[in-house]
Protein backbone atom coordinates (compact mmCIF):
# COMPACT_ATOMS: atom_id res chain seq x y z
CA UNK A 1 0.00 0.00 0.00
CA UNK A 2 0.79 3.69 -0.78
CA UNK A 3 0.80 5.72 2.81
CA UNK A 4 -0.95 8.82 0.62
CA UNK A 5 -0.24 12.07 0.73
CA UNK A 6 -2.70 15.20 1.74
CA UNK A 7 -2.28 18.64 0.97
CA UNK A 8 -3.20 21.93 3.11
CA UNK A 9 -5.11 23.46 0.82
CA UNK A 10 -6.47 26.27 2.77
CA UNK A 11 -5.37 26.91 6.68
CA UNK A 12 -7.10 23.85 8.56
CA UNK A 13 -8.47 22.17 5.66
CA UNK A 14 -6.66 18.91 4.17
CA UNK A 15 -6.95 16.94 1.39
CA UNK A 16 -6.19 13.29 1.59
CA UNK A 17 -5.08 12.00 -1.70
CA UNK A 18 -6.20 8.27 -1.65
CA UNK A 19 -6.94 8.50 -5.18
CA UNK A 20 -3.34 8.11 -6.19
CA UNK A 21 -3.45 4.63 -4.35
CA UNK A 22 -2.41 1.88 -6.03
CA UNK A 23 -5.60 0.53 -8.56
CA UNK A 24 -6.61 3.92 -8.14
CA UNK A 25 -8.79 3.88 -4.53
CA UNK A 26 -8.44 3.17 -1.31
CA UNK A 27 -10.53 -0.50 -1.89
CA UNK A 28 -7.00 -2.45 -2.21
CA UNK A 29 -6.31 -1.71 2.11
CA UNK A 30 -9.30 -4.16 2.78
CA UNK A 31 -8.28 -6.29 0.07
CA UNK A 32 -5.38 -7.05 1.19
CA UNK A 33 -6.18 -7.14 4.80
CA UNK A 34 -8.82 -9.42 4.35
CA UNK A 35 -6.40 -11.84 1.55
CA UNK A 36 -3.36 -11.60 4.06
CA UNK A 37 -5.90 -12.29 7.21
CA UNK A 38 -6.99 -15.76 5.64
CA UNK A 39 -4.12 -18.01 5.79
CA UNK A 40 -3.40 -19.74 2.33
CA UNK A 41 -5.53 -18.82 -0.20
CA UNK A 42 -7.70 -21.85 -1.64
CA UNK A 43 -5.97 -22.86 -5.25
CA UNK A 44 -9.76 -21.62 -6.94
CA UNK A 45 -7.89 -18.04 -5.29
CA UNK A 46 -10.80 -15.23 -4.75
CA UNK A 47 -13.66 -13.75 -6.09
CA UNK A 48 -15.42 -10.42 -5.33
CA UNK A 49 -18.51 -8.65 -6.76
CA UNK A 50 -17.63 -5.02 -7.31
CA UNK A 51 -18.86 -1.70 -8.90
CA UNK A 52 -15.30 -1.35 -10.49
CA UNK A 53 -13.06 -0.21 -7.39
CA UNK A 54 -12.71 -3.02 -5.07
CA UNK A 55 -12.46 -5.58 -8.12
CA UNK A 56 -9.99 -3.58 -9.31
CA UNK A 57 -8.10 -3.47 -6.02
CA UNK A 58 -8.75 -7.31 -5.35
CA UNK A 59 -7.48 -7.92 -8.81
CA UNK A 60 -4.18 -6.01 -7.61
CA UNK A 61 -3.76 -7.45 -5.14
CA UNK A 62 -4.08 -10.97 -6.10
CA UNK A 63 -1.49 -10.30 -8.89
CA UNK A 64 0.74 -9.26 -5.96
CA UNK A 65 0.30 -12.31 -3.65
CA UNK A 66 0.49 -14.42 -7.22
CA UNK A 67 -3.26 -15.89 -6.86
CA UNK A 68 -6.33 -16.38 -9.05
CA UNK A 69 -9.25 -13.53 -8.90
CA UNK A 70 -12.60 -13.74 -10.58
CA UNK A 71 -14.34 -10.50 -10.66
CA UNK A 72 -18.60 -9.81 -11.02
CA UNK A 73 -19.30 -6.35 -12.19
CA UNK A 74 -22.59 -4.97 -13.50
CA UNK A 75 -23.06 -3.45 -16.55
CA UNK A 76 -23.21 -0.17 -14.75
CA UNK A 77 -19.43 -0.30 -14.29
CA UNK A 78 -17.52 2.35 -16.62
CA UNK A 79 -15.46 1.31 -19.51
CA UNK A 80 -12.53 2.13 -17.82
CA UNK A 81 -13.00 -0.36 -15.08
CA UNK A 82 -13.50 -2.98 -17.06
CA UNK A 83 -10.41 -2.40 -19.27
CA UNK A 84 -8.14 -2.10 -15.96
CA UNK A 85 -9.59 -5.30 -15.01
CA UNK A 86 -8.36 -7.13 -18.01
CA UNK A 87 -5.19 -5.43 -17.24
CA UNK A 88 -4.64 -6.90 -14.20
CA UNK A 89 -5.55 -10.01 -15.36
CA UNK A 90 -8.80 -10.68 -13.60
CA UNK A 91 -11.40 -13.03 -14.77
CA UNK A 92 -14.16 -11.01 -15.23
CA UNK A 93 -17.78 -12.00 -15.59
CA UNK A 94 -19.99 -8.82 -16.22
CA UNK A 95 -23.90 -9.45 -15.10
CA UNK A 96 -26.81 -7.52 -13.75
CA UNK A 97 -27.76 -4.01 -13.69
CA UNK A 98 -26.64 -3.21 -10.51
CA UNK A 99 -24.19 -4.19 -7.78
CA UNK A 100 -26.31 -6.15 -6.06
CA UNK A 101 -26.82 -8.66 -8.93
CA UNK A 102 -23.58 -8.68 -9.39
CA UNK A 103 -22.76 -9.82 -5.65
CA UNK A 104 -25.78 -12.08 -6.13
CA UNK A 105 -24.15 -13.75 -8.99
CA UNK A 106 -20.40 -13.79 -7.35
CA UNK A 107 -22.11 -15.58 -4.14
CA UNK A 108 -23.58 -18.44 -6.24
CA UNK A 109 -20.28 -19.14 -8.36
CA UNK A 110 -18.27 -18.75 -4.95
CA UNK A 111 -20.34 -21.58 -3.75
CA UNK A 112 -19.14 -23.91 -6.06
CA UNK A 113 -15.72 -23.26 -6.80
CA UNK A 114 -14.30 -22.43 -3.17
CA UNK A 115 -12.89 -19.23 -3.74
CA UNK A 116 -11.58 -16.59 -1.02
CA UNK A 117 -15.12 -14.08 -0.93
CA UNK A 118 -13.90 -10.93 -0.67
CA UNK A 119 -16.31 -8.23 0.13
CA UNK A 120 -16.97 -4.90 -1.39
CA UNK A 121 -17.76 -3.51 2.33
CA UNK A 122 -19.27 -5.87 4.57
CA UNK A 123 -16.53 -7.73 6.13
CA UNK A 124 -14.31 -7.13 9.22
CA UNK A 125 -10.93 -7.27 7.52
CA UNK A 126 -12.24 -5.29 4.42
CA UNK A 127 -13.28 -1.83 6.92
CA UNK A 128 -10.78 -2.57 9.54
CA UNK A 129 -8.78 -2.20 6.50
CA UNK A 130 -9.77 0.64 4.82
CA UNK A 131 -9.51 2.41 8.10
CA UNK A 132 -5.88 2.73 7.86
CA UNK A 133 -6.80 5.82 5.71
CA UNK A 134 -7.92 7.39 8.64
CA UNK A 135 -5.31 6.30 11.01
CA UNK A 136 -2.58 8.07 8.37
CA UNK A 137 -4.92 11.17 7.64
CA UNK A 138 -4.69 11.58 11.52
CA UNK A 139 -1.03 10.79 11.85
CA UNK A 140 -0.14 13.67 8.74
CA UNK A 141 -2.42 16.21 9.47
CA UNK A 142 -1.55 16.28 13.40
CA UNK A 143 -5.46 15.48 13.77
CA UNK A 144 -8.61 16.97 12.57
CA UNK A 145 -12.09 17.18 14.20
CA UNK A 146 -13.39 16.20 11.59
CA UNK A 147 -12.98 13.76 8.46
CA UNK A 148 -15.69 13.76 5.35
CA UNK A 149 -15.53 10.47 3.55
CA UNK A 150 -17.81 9.06 1.01
CA UNK A 151 -20.65 6.27 1.62
CA UNK A 152 -21.19 3.25 -0.48
CA UNK A 153 -21.92 0.26 1.21
CA UNK A 154 -20.28 2.05 4.32
CA UNK A 155 -17.05 -0.33 4.14
CA UNK A 156 -14.84 2.60 4.10
CA UNK A 157 -16.32 5.37 6.55
CA UNK A 158 -16.79 2.94 9.08
CA UNK A 159 -12.95 2.06 8.55
CA UNK A 160 -12.21 5.26 9.11
CA UNK A 161 -14.11 5.97 12.34
CA UNK A 162 -12.89 2.85 13.71
CA UNK A 163 -9.51 4.14 12.81
CA UNK A 164 -10.01 7.33 13.79
CA UNK A 165 -11.05 6.00 17.45
CA UNK A 166 -7.84 6.60 19.06
CA UNK A 167 -8.08 10.34 19.93
CA UNK A 168 -8.98 12.15 22.47
CA UNK A 169 -12.33 12.40 22.72
CA UNK A 170 -13.24 9.57 21.27
CA UNK A 171 -11.82 10.79 17.71
CA UNK A 172 -13.22 13.00 14.83
CA UNK A 173 -16.77 13.68 13.88
CA UNK A 174 -17.01 11.43 10.57
CA UNK A 175 -19.37 13.31 7.91
CA UNK A 176 -20.54 10.33 5.78
CA UNK A 177 -21.84 11.91 2.49
CA UNK A 178 -24.41 10.34 0.11
CA UNK A 179 -25.50 10.98 -3.24
CA UNK A 180 -29.03 11.93 -2.58
CA UNK A 181 -29.97 9.22 -5.40
CA UNK A 182 -28.25 6.20 -3.49
CA UNK A 183 -28.87 7.26 -0.14
CA UNK A 184 -28.27 4.06 1.58
CA UNK A 185 -27.10 5.30 5.30
CA UNK A 186 -29.80 7.88 5.27
CA UNK A 187 -32.69 5.24 4.47
CA UNK A 188 -30.91 2.64 7.39
CA UNK A 189 -30.71 5.36 10.15
CA UNK A 190 -34.66 6.60 9.19
CA UNK A 191 -35.73 3.12 8.92
CA UNK A 192 -33.49 1.87 12.04
CA UNK A 193 -32.17 -1.01 9.94
CA UNK A 194 -30.34 -1.31 6.57
CA UNK A 195 -33.00 -1.49 4.15
CA UNK A 196 -32.90 -1.50 -0.03
CA UNK A 197 -32.89 1.86 -1.67
CA UNK A 198 -32.77 2.76 -5.54
CA UNK A 199 -29.30 3.39 -7.51
CA UNK A 200 -28.64 5.79 -9.70
CA UNK A 201 -27.03 8.72 -10.69
CA UNK A 202 -23.03 9.88 -11.58
CA UNK A 203 -21.86 7.79 -8.82
CA UNK A 204 -23.22 4.93 -9.15
CA UNK A 205 -20.25 2.42 -10.65
CA UNK A 206 -18.67 2.95 -6.85
CA UNK A 207 -21.05 4.09 -4.60
CA UNK A 208 -23.76 2.15 -5.84
CA UNK A 209 -24.28 -0.64 -3.22
CA UNK A 210 -28.43 -0.81 -2.56
CA UNK A 211 -27.97 -0.95 1.27
CA UNK A 212 -25.64 0.01 3.87
CA UNK A 213 -24.02 -3.32 5.15
CA UNK A 214 -24.57 -4.20 8.54
CA UNK A 215 -21.15 -3.62 10.15
CA UNK A 216 -21.29 -0.57 8.53
CA UNK A 217 -24.38 0.19 9.90
CA UNK A 218 -23.61 -0.09 13.78
CA UNK A 219 -20.61 1.27 13.35
CA UNK A 220 -22.60 4.39 11.42
CA UNK A 221 -24.82 4.24 13.88
CA UNK A 222 -22.82 6.22 16.29
CA UNK A 223 -22.74 9.81 17.68
CA UNK A 224 -19.23 11.08 15.94
CA UNK A 225 -21.28 10.04 12.86
CA UNK A 226 -23.53 12.51 10.75
CA UNK A 227 -25.08 11.36 7.64
CA UNK A 228 -25.54 14.25 4.78
CA UNK A 229 -26.64 13.80 1.19
CA UNK A 230 -25.49 15.74 -2.04
CA UNK A 231 -27.12 16.17 -5.36
CA UNK A 232 -25.37 15.15 -8.38
CA UNK A 233 -24.94 18.56 -9.44
CA UNK A 234 -22.61 19.44 -6.38
CA UNK A 235 -20.67 16.44 -7.22
CA UNK A 236 -19.81 17.13 -10.71
CA UNK A 237 -19.22 20.68 -9.63
CA UNK A 238 -16.70 19.34 -7.07
CA UNK A 239 -15.04 16.56 -9.36
CA UNK A 240 -14.14 20.08 -12.08
CA UNK A 241 -12.55 21.95 -9.03
CA UNK A 242 -10.92 19.38 -7.75
CA UNK A 243 -9.07 19.58 -11.52
CA UNK A 244 -9.36 23.37 -11.93
CA UNK A 245 -8.30 24.54 -8.60
CA UNK A 246 -6.12 21.83 -7.29
CA UNK A 247 -4.63 19.34 -10.68
CA UNK A 248 -6.54 16.40 -8.61
CA UNK A 249 -8.79 14.20 -11.49
CA UNK A 250 -10.97 12.33 -9.78
CA UNK A 251 -13.99 10.10 -10.24
CA UNK A 252 -17.13 11.23 -9.39
CA UNK A 253 -17.42 9.01 -6.08
CA UNK A 254 -14.44 10.68 -5.44
CA UNK A 255 -15.53 13.99 -5.46
CA UNK A 256 -18.32 13.20 -3.35
CA UNK A 257 -17.17 13.99 0.13
CA UNK A 258 -15.61 17.01 -0.92
CA UNK A 259 -18.60 18.23 -2.96
CA UNK A 260 -20.68 18.45 0.69
CA UNK A 261 -18.01 20.88 1.65
CA UNK A 262 -18.28 23.30 -1.44
CA UNK A 263 -22.18 22.96 -1.77
CA UNK A 264 -22.23 23.98 2.02
CA UNK A 265 -24.51 20.94 2.86
CA UNK A 266 -21.38 20.37 5.74
CA UNK A 267 -20.09 23.78 6.89
CA UNK A 268 -17.31 23.83 9.50
CA UNK A 269 -17.41 26.04 12.12
CA UNK A 270 -14.52 28.88 12.52
CA UNK A 271 -11.28 27.21 13.63
CA UNK A 272 -12.49 23.75 12.43
CA UNK A 273 -9.56 21.57 11.54
CA UNK A 274 -11.34 19.21 8.28
CA UNK A 275 -10.11 16.63 6.19
CA UNK A 276 -11.46 15.59 3.22
CA UNK A 277 -10.97 12.28 1.57
CA UNK A 278 -10.83 11.92 -1.95
CA UNK A 279 -11.11 8.19 -2.61
CA UNK A 280 -11.06 7.35 -5.94
CA UNK A 281 -9.63 8.14 -9.76
CA UNK A 282 -10.17 5.25 -12.25
CA UNK A 283 -11.86 7.85 -14.91
CA UNK A 284 -11.68 8.75 -18.08
CA UNK A 285 -10.07 12.34 -18.08
CA UNK A 286 -11.40 13.45 -20.58
CA UNK A 287 -14.91 13.58 -18.97
CA UNK A 288 -13.43 16.07 -17.26
CA UNK A 289 -14.17 18.73 -19.45
CA UNK A 290 -17.11 17.03 -21.08
CA UNK A 291 -19.75 16.13 -18.58
CA UNK B 1 3.32 28.07 -1.65
CA UNK B 2 2.03 24.91 -1.01
CA UNK B 3 4.37 22.77 0.86
CA UNK B 4 3.60 19.80 -2.24
CA UNK B 5 3.39 16.25 -1.46
CA UNK B 6 6.56 13.47 -2.42
CA UNK B 7 5.09 9.87 -3.25
CA UNK B 8 7.29 6.80 -2.96
CA UNK B 9 6.43 4.61 -6.03
CA UNK B 10 9.27 2.42 -5.57
CA UNK B 11 11.61 1.21 -3.07
CA UNK B 12 14.26 4.50 -2.89
CA UNK B 13 12.62 6.65 -5.80
CA UNK B 14 10.23 9.31 -5.14
CA UNK B 15 7.90 11.88 -7.29
CA UNK B 16 7.85 15.19 -6.15
CA UNK B 17 4.19 16.37 -7.01
CA UNK B 18 5.17 19.87 -8.18
CA UNK B 19 2.62 20.03 -10.48
CA UNK B 20 0.22 20.42 -7.44
CA UNK B 21 1.46 23.90 -6.90
CA UNK B 22 -0.59 26.92 -7.21
CA UNK B 23 -1.16 27.87 -10.49
CA UNK B 24 -0.17 24.86 -11.72
CA UNK B 25 3.89 24.13 -11.44
CA UNK B 26 6.85 25.50 -9.08
CA UNK B 27 7.30 28.96 -11.11
CA UNK B 28 5.12 30.54 -8.29
CA UNK B 29 7.94 30.05 -6.36
CA UNK B 30 10.61 32.12 -7.91
CA UNK B 31 7.45 34.69 -9.07
CA UNK B 32 6.59 35.48 -5.38
CA UNK B 33 10.26 36.16 -4.20
CA UNK B 34 11.42 38.06 -6.95
CA UNK B 35 7.91 40.48 -5.82
CA UNK B 36 8.92 40.01 -2.42
CA UNK B 37 12.51 41.02 -2.64
CA UNK B 38 11.12 43.89 -4.69
CA UNK B 39 10.09 46.16 -1.88
CA UNK B 40 7.12 48.09 -2.88
CA UNK B 41 5.77 47.73 -6.08
CA UNK B 42 5.64 50.04 -8.67
CA UNK B 43 1.49 51.16 -9.68
CA UNK B 44 1.84 49.82 -13.08
CA UNK B 45 2.39 46.40 -11.40
CA UNK B 46 4.73 43.43 -12.57
CA UNK B 47 5.03 42.29 -16.07
CA UNK B 48 6.59 39.32 -17.73
CA UNK B 49 7.00 37.10 -20.93
CA UNK B 50 6.54 33.35 -20.58
CA UNK B 51 5.43 30.26 -22.30
CA UNK B 52 2.68 30.04 -20.17
CA UNK B 53 3.70 28.62 -16.70
CA UNK B 54 5.34 31.41 -15.64
CA UNK B 55 2.66 34.05 -16.74
CA UNK B 56 0.12 32.07 -14.62
CA UNK B 57 2.46 32.07 -11.34
CA UNK B 58 2.83 36.03 -11.93
CA UNK B 59 -0.58 36.64 -12.17
CA UNK B 60 -1.85 34.39 -9.17
CA UNK B 61 1.22 36.19 -7.14
CA UNK B 62 0.47 39.91 -8.45
CA UNK B 63 -3.87 38.60 -7.81
CA UNK B 64 -2.85 37.61 -3.91
CA UNK B 65 -0.14 41.16 -3.77
CA UNK B 66 -3.00 43.09 -4.92
CA UNK B 67 -1.00 44.15 -8.07
CA UNK B 68 -1.22 44.85 -11.61
CA UNK B 69 0.34 41.73 -13.79
CA UNK B 70 0.97 41.95 -17.74
CA UNK B 71 1.96 38.94 -19.49
CA UNK B 72 3.61 38.52 -23.09
CA UNK B 73 2.90 34.90 -24.36
CA UNK B 74 4.11 33.54 -27.95
CA UNK B 75 1.95 32.22 -30.20
CA UNK B 76 2.80 28.35 -29.02
CA UNK B 77 1.41 28.77 -25.24
CA UNK B 78 -1.48 26.49 -25.48
CA UNK B 79 -4.73 27.42 -25.20
CA UNK B 80 -5.39 25.99 -21.42
CA UNK B 81 -2.61 28.39 -20.46
CA UNK B 82 -4.10 31.53 -22.21
CA UNK B 83 -7.69 31.02 -20.83
CA UNK B 84 -5.99 30.59 -17.11
CA UNK B 85 -4.30 34.05 -17.45
CA UNK B 86 -7.25 35.67 -18.33
CA UNK B 87 -9.38 33.68 -14.93
CA UNK B 88 -5.95 35.22 -12.86
CA UNK B 89 -7.34 38.80 -14.52
CA UNK B 90 -3.93 39.49 -16.52
CA UNK B 91 -3.48 41.62 -19.17
CA UNK B 92 -2.86 39.44 -22.00
CA UNK B 93 -0.52 40.02 -25.02
CA UNK B 94 -0.38 37.18 -27.47
CA UNK B 95 2.88 38.27 -30.03
CA UNK B 96 5.62 36.11 -31.39
CA UNK B 97 5.92 32.72 -32.64
CA UNK B 98 7.87 31.09 -29.65
CA UNK B 99 8.87 32.73 -26.28
CA UNK B 100 11.82 34.73 -27.34
CA UNK B 101 10.08 37.14 -29.13
CA UNK B 102 7.34 37.73 -26.55
CA UNK B 103 10.39 38.47 -23.98
CA UNK B 104 11.80 41.17 -26.59
CA UNK B 105 8.07 43.07 -26.68
CA UNK B 106 7.62 42.51 -22.51
CA UNK B 107 11.26 44.46 -21.80
CA UNK B 108 10.59 47.17 -24.61
CA UNK B 109 6.89 47.33 -22.57
CA UNK B 110 8.43 47.30 -19.00
CA UNK B 111 10.80 50.16 -20.20
CA UNK B 112 8.08 52.37 -21.54
CA UNK B 113 5.73 51.37 -18.20
CA UNK B 114 8.33 51.36 -15.39
CA UNK B 115 6.73 48.17 -14.34
CA UNK B 116 8.62 45.30 -12.62
CA UNK B 117 10.01 42.64 -14.55
CA UNK B 118 10.09 39.20 -13.01
CA UNK B 119 12.03 37.17 -16.01
CA UNK B 120 10.79 33.49 -16.18
CA UNK B 121 14.35 32.33 -15.06
CA UNK B 122 17.54 34.48 -15.57
CA UNK B 123 17.22 36.32 -12.09
CA UNK B 124 18.66 35.23 -8.62
CA UNK B 125 15.58 35.73 -6.68
CA UNK B 126 13.95 33.50 -9.30
CA UNK B 127 16.36 30.74 -9.11
CA UNK B 128 16.45 30.90 -5.48
CA UNK B 129 12.83 31.07 -5.02
CA UNK B 130 12.82 27.85 -7.63
CA UNK B 131 15.25 26.05 -5.37
CA UNK B 132 13.02 25.94 -2.46
CA UNK B 133 11.25 22.57 -4.57
CA UNK B 134 15.07 21.12 -3.95
CA UNK B 135 15.11 22.02 0.20
CA UNK B 136 11.48 20.70 0.48
CA UNK B 137 12.37 17.38 -1.34
CA UNK B 138 15.52 16.51 0.72
CA UNK B 139 13.72 16.87 3.91
CA UNK B 140 10.59 15.05 2.74
CA UNK B 141 12.63 12.10 1.81
CA UNK B 142 15.14 12.18 4.27
CA UNK B 143 17.51 12.52 1.21
CA UNK B 144 18.54 11.62 -2.49
CA UNK B 145 21.63 10.92 -4.37
CA UNK B 146 19.55 11.91 -7.48
CA UNK B 147 17.48 14.66 -8.75
CA UNK B 148 15.86 14.95 -12.34
CA UNK B 149 14.29 18.28 -13.03
CA UNK B 150 13.25 19.90 -16.78
CA UNK B 151 15.16 22.34 -18.44
CA UNK B 152 14.03 25.09 -20.19
CA UNK B 153 15.74 28.52 -19.50
CA UNK B 154 17.61 26.44 -16.46
CA UNK B 155 16.23 28.73 -13.84
CA UNK B 156 14.77 25.36 -12.20
CA UNK B 157 17.19 23.54 -12.48
CA UNK B 158 19.71 25.65 -11.36
CA UNK B 159 17.53 26.39 -8.07
CA UNK B 160 17.50 22.73 -7.29
CA UNK B 161 21.06 22.53 -7.99
CA UNK B 162 21.65 25.73 -5.53
CA UNK B 163 18.76 24.46 -3.04
CA UNK B 164 20.21 20.98 -2.23
CA UNK B 165 23.75 21.69 -2.16
CA UNK B 166 23.57 22.27 2.09
CA UNK B 167 24.22 18.09 2.11
CA UNK B 168 27.25 16.81 2.31
CA UNK B 169 29.43 16.11 -0.14
CA UNK B 170 27.75 19.01 -1.69
CA UNK B 171 24.38 17.48 -2.54
CA UNK B 172 22.94 14.91 -4.46
CA UNK B 173 23.46 14.98 -8.51
CA UNK B 174 21.08 16.99 -10.49
CA UNK B 175 20.18 15.57 -13.57
CA UNK B 176 19.01 18.49 -15.99
CA UNK B 177 16.53 16.90 -19.02
CA UNK B 178 15.73 18.18 -22.02
CA UNK B 179 13.80 17.85 -25.00
CA UNK B 180 15.77 16.86 -27.80
CA UNK B 181 14.38 18.96 -29.80
CA UNK B 182 15.70 22.29 -26.98
CA UNK B 183 18.20 21.33 -26.00
CA UNK B 184 19.81 24.64 -24.83
CA UNK B 185 21.65 23.33 -21.89
CA UNK B 186 23.56 20.71 -23.57
CA UNK B 187 24.67 23.29 -26.53
CA UNK B 188 26.14 25.54 -23.63
CA UNK B 189 27.87 22.89 -22.32
CA UNK B 190 29.10 21.85 -25.67
CA UNK B 191 30.04 26.07 -26.87
CA UNK B 192 31.32 26.74 -23.23
CA UNK B 193 28.94 29.65 -23.12
CA UNK B 194 24.46 30.07 -24.09
CA UNK B 195 23.57 29.48 -27.43
CA UNK B 196 20.51 29.86 -29.26
CA UNK B 197 19.17 26.85 -30.48
CA UNK B 198 15.67 25.83 -32.58
CA UNK B 199 12.55 25.17 -30.72
CA UNK B 200 10.26 22.90 -31.42
CA UNK B 201 8.12 20.00 -30.21
CA UNK B 202 5.66 18.78 -27.48
CA UNK B 203 7.42 20.92 -24.67
CA UNK B 204 7.94 23.86 -26.33
CA UNK B 205 5.36 25.92 -24.62
CA UNK B 206 6.84 25.39 -21.05
CA UNK B 207 10.95 24.54 -21.89
CA UNK B 208 11.01 26.91 -25.29
CA UNK B 209 13.65 29.00 -24.41
CA UNK B 210 15.72 29.69 -27.18
CA UNK B 211 19.10 29.50 -25.30
CA UNK B 212 19.63 28.69 -21.13
CA UNK B 213 20.30 31.61 -18.76
CA UNK B 214 23.43 33.19 -17.90
CA UNK B 215 22.92 32.38 -14.28
CA UNK B 216 21.90 28.90 -14.63
CA UNK B 217 24.34 28.41 -17.28
CA UNK B 218 27.04 29.16 -14.59
CA UNK B 219 25.73 26.73 -11.74
CA UNK B 220 24.36 23.93 -14.02
CA UNK B 221 28.10 23.91 -15.50
CA UNK B 222 28.85 22.41 -12.40
CA UNK B 223 30.47 19.08 -11.68
CA UNK B 224 27.26 17.87 -9.86
CA UNK B 225 25.19 18.03 -12.91
CA UNK B 226 24.28 15.99 -15.68
CA UNK B 227 23.08 16.93 -18.75
CA UNK B 228 20.63 14.86 -20.94
CA UNK B 229 18.25 14.53 -23.84
CA UNK B 230 14.97 12.55 -24.00
CA UNK B 231 12.88 12.46 -27.32
CA UNK B 232 9.36 13.85 -27.61
CA UNK B 233 7.63 9.83 -27.63
CA UNK B 234 9.52 9.52 -24.28
CA UNK B 235 7.79 12.71 -22.64
CA UNK B 236 4.10 11.55 -24.43
CA UNK B 237 5.35 7.92 -23.21
CA UNK B 238 5.97 9.66 -19.49
CA UNK B 239 2.86 11.71 -19.26
CA UNK B 240 0.76 8.42 -20.31
CA UNK B 241 2.24 6.31 -17.82
CA UNK B 242 2.14 8.78 -15.26
CA UNK B 243 -1.65 9.44 -15.51
CA UNK B 244 -1.97 4.96 -15.83
CA UNK B 245 0.09 4.30 -13.38
CA UNK B 246 0.35 7.10 -10.99
CA UNK B 247 -3.00 9.00 -11.42
CA UNK B 248 -1.04 12.01 -11.74
CA UNK B 249 -1.96 14.93 -14.91
CA UNK B 250 1.24 15.86 -16.40
CA UNK B 251 1.65 18.69 -19.03
CA UNK B 252 4.41 17.35 -21.25
CA UNK B 253 7.33 19.32 -19.73
CA UNK B 254 6.26 18.00 -16.36
CA UNK B 255 6.93 14.51 -17.49
CA UNK B 256 10.00 15.43 -19.30
CA UNK B 257 12.56 14.41 -16.25
CA UNK B 258 10.68 10.85 -15.62
CA UNK B 259 11.05 10.11 -18.60
CA UNK B 260 14.60 10.66 -18.96
CA UNK B 261 14.14 7.47 -16.16
CA UNK B 262 11.78 5.43 -17.91
CA UNK B 263 13.15 5.55 -21.32
CA UNK B 264 16.68 4.79 -19.71
CA UNK B 265 18.67 7.60 -20.56
CA UNK B 266 19.11 7.99 -16.86
CA UNK B 267 19.46 4.90 -14.84
CA UNK B 268 20.11 4.51 -11.08
CA UNK B 269 22.59 2.45 -9.63
CA UNK B 270 21.33 -0.02 -7.29
CA UNK B 271 20.78 1.39 -4.06
CA UNK B 272 20.59 4.67 -5.45
CA UNK B 273 18.22 7.25 -4.29
CA UNK B 274 15.90 9.19 -6.77
CA UNK B 275 13.63 12.12 -6.20
CA UNK B 276 11.74 12.63 -10.13
CA UNK B 277 10.29 16.43 -9.77
CA UNK B 278 6.91 16.41 -11.59
CA UNK B 279 6.46 19.96 -12.45
CA UNK B 280 3.52 21.41 -14.24
CA UNK B 281 0.07 20.37 -15.12
CA UNK B 282 -1.66 23.35 -16.90
CA UNK B 283 -2.77 21.24 -19.86
CA UNK B 284 -5.82 19.55 -21.35
CA UNK B 285 -6.57 16.37 -19.67
CA UNK B 286 -8.74 14.92 -22.40
CA UNK B 287 -5.28 15.41 -24.63
CA UNK B 288 -3.92 12.59 -22.69
CA UNK B 289 -5.64 9.70 -24.14
CA UNK B 290 -5.91 11.03 -27.50
CA UNK B 291 -1.95 12.12 -28.44
C1 LIG C 1 -13.97 5.70 -4.95
C2 LIG C 1 -14.92 5.11 -3.96
N1 LIG C 1 -15.30 5.85 -2.92
C3 LIG C 1 -16.15 5.38 -2.00
C4 LIG C 1 -16.66 4.11 -2.09
C5 LIG C 1 -17.62 3.64 -1.05
O1 LIG C 1 -17.04 2.66 -0.24
P1 LIG C 1 -17.99 1.77 0.64
O2 LIG C 1 -18.75 0.88 -0.29
O3 LIG C 1 -17.06 1.02 1.56
O4 LIG C 1 -18.89 2.72 1.38
C6 LIG C 1 -16.28 3.30 -3.16
C7 LIG C 1 -16.80 1.94 -3.31
O5 LIG C 1 -16.60 1.31 -4.34
C8 LIG C 1 -15.38 3.80 -4.11
O6 LIG C 1 -14.98 3.08 -5.15
C1 LIG D 1 6.36 22.82 -16.13
C2 LIG D 1 7.69 23.42 -16.40
N1 LIG D 1 8.77 22.67 -16.18
C3 LIG D 1 10.00 23.15 -16.40
C4 LIG D 1 10.21 24.42 -16.88
C5 LIG D 1 11.60 24.88 -17.13
O1 LIG D 1 11.97 25.86 -16.20
P1 LIG D 1 13.24 26.76 -16.51
O2 LIG D 1 12.86 27.66 -17.65
O3 LIG D 1 13.51 27.49 -15.25
O4 LIG D 1 14.33 25.81 -16.89
C6 LIG D 1 9.11 25.24 -17.12
C7 LIG D 1 9.26 26.61 -17.64
O5 LIG D 1 8.29 27.23 -18.01
C8 LIG D 1 7.83 24.73 -16.87
O6 LIG D 1 6.73 25.47 -17.07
Amino acid sequence: MLRTPVIEIADGLWLKLELLQHSGSFKVRGAFNRMLSAGELPESGVIAASGGNHGLAVAFAARALGARAEIFVPEVTSPVKVAGLAVLGAHITQTGAIYAEAAEAAAKRAAESGALMVHAYDQPEVVAGQGTTGLELMEQTGGVDTVLAAVGGGGFAAGITVGTSAGEGGGPRIVAVEPERIPTLHAARRAGEPVPVEVSGVAADALGASRVGGLAFEILSGDRVESVLVTDEAIVAARRTLWERHRVVAEHSGAAAYAALLSGVYTPAPGERVAVVVCGSNTDPATLTTD
